[in-house]
């Protein structure tokens, strides 16, 4: 539980940085080497590479070197557990107004039968 | 959509920190006081107060003071927010290795048909 909670801290951090996300994005869209990847990025190499292993270091994205080419992949775990983590929020959150709903549509109708 | 990026920052960097979520989580369960947002947590209450505030930037959750209580609720926008994009992420992901998979079962028929 606390090795999870880690994971997500460290999900979320990598998360938190706008040219990690569109490395996620981009390799959404597929596989792709680093030089692909550093492309769209205003940014040195030497900084790709470290936002790079951040990526790879808590999970969301794993690289093999093919030859000379190294190729970066998502790897779906560390994105499936940080959706799960927010969907799980937003749906208790949701049953609880419903029930919430629930609630005062029974009060109302109970005012009305004594009306 | 620099903006709406800018947001996404704040809204992952305010869930990679435990405490944070643990509030949140608590908040996913029914508004809460200040108070009561401290209680299972181990730290005063002044960096409650400095965690809720992050919370509050980044539009996860939102306070008003009724009397001497503040009492809190998750304000659902940045949430939805958050899940929308790494739901995006992994759809587009598994779409991909959909589009993959089909492709592998023509080139396979077709190197059948060719038998």
């Amino acid at each position: 539980m606390l090795n999870k909670s880690h994971g997500l801290d460290r999900v979320f951090h990598a998360l938190a940085d706008p040219a990690r996300r569109a490395m996620v994005e981009q390799l959404a869209r597929g596989a792709a080497s680093v030089g692909t990847l550093a492309k769209p990025l205003a940014m040195s190499l030497p900084a790709v590479l470290q936002h790079l292993q951040v990526l790879e270091a808590c999970g969301l994205v794993r690289s093999e070197k093919e030859g000379r080419v190294r190729t970066c992949r998502i790897a779906p775990a560390a994105l499936r557990a940080a959706a799960q983590w927010i969907e799980g929020r937003r749906a208790q959150w949701e049953r609880r107004l419903d029930r919430l709903g629930a609630f005062l549509d029974e009060q109302d109708s109970e005012q009305r039968s004594k009306r």
